[in-house]
């Protein structure tokens, strides 16, 4: 069941990704947009800003480093936080756009790599996990992406913790119970 | 954080289902629409027919067996297997197009029922899980959609869970924890 990274089957969600987030939330009321699961946890609006901050210096940054520097220079450490200060004051709308943009100028870049087999066994160093490939690279940007949406669906869905009464130990989602 | 059932926050979401749905799915590789998590879990394409079997036979149809019989009636059943027979030989566009369809017919149904404060308040009999409100059915519709959305995201995330390598520690759609 589980499937080997093919490029163009990565690239498809990859490319899909901006439109998928923006059917689902421009124009959504903002108690939705600022909706979070208690504590530290993440609204859509923080998301979205956590997606650009991956864009511009996470997953094609890194890819570049791999294949000028392989193992010998780590990755830089990725800022999780950082989207608490760039977002500030930003509209949805605005990071939804931004986000389609620079998604589309990276996968424009990664094609115009021509990334062969080979290319996507190199090795690159990540400050925490060590050696990685940029095959793996390349298929978390994928996972990454889907997590994401995954955890935007959830928090939206847990807003009705109790509202749905009884039919809570039907969905999973708020139940908590992984399928 | 968590939020009361307002009709039109809850419309908002329904509503942008079916775009959602169509911008991550339409024309994905057929690798992709046909994945899924093992044994006898759901693809993307059986996640599809199951919705439309929602709007076919849930959410409006027991909304008016509230509404004309309240608690005396019990509501039919809910098949959750029904999108085997109805779905077969379909394609996923299709599918896809039939769902945009049907929302759009029932947000109409909703829409012209004027519901208030005391319709929400009504109560019907599910046939397991006992007394409900037409509110609780309406926010289960809401809160059902994103469970379904973030399982799609799950099981496509979840074909790359040997690929990603060492990332997996990190990405908790494919390490199970819940956030």
């Amino acid at each position: 069941m589980r499937r080997l990274f093919v490029m163009e089957e990565g690239v498809a969600i990859l490319a899909r990704t901006p439109t998928t987030l923006d059917a689902l939330l421009r124009s959504l009321p903002d108690g939705w947009i600022a909706a979070h699961e208690g504590g530290d946890t993440w609204s859509p609006f923080d998301v979205v800003g956590h997606l650009i901050h991956g864009e511009r210096t996470d997953w094609i940054p890194r890819t570049r480093i791999i294949l000028e520097h392989g193992e010998t220079k780590p990755f830089e450490k990725f800022d999780r936080l950082a989207q608490f200060r760039e977002s500030e004051g930003r509209s949805l709308a605005s990071l939804l756009d931004e986000f389609a943009a620079l998604r589309r100028d990276n996968l424009k870049a990664l094609q115009s790599m021509h990334l062969t087999g080979t290319d996507l066994d190199r090795r690159g160093r990540h400050p925490e996990l060590g050696v990685v490939t940029l095959r793996q690279l390349l298929a978390t940007w994928v996972a990454h992406d889907l997590d994401h949406n995954a955890q935007i669906s959830r928090v939206l869905a847990r807003q009705y913790s109790d509202q749905v009464g009884p039919w809570r130990a039907y969905l999973r989602i708020i139940s908590g119970r992984q399928g």
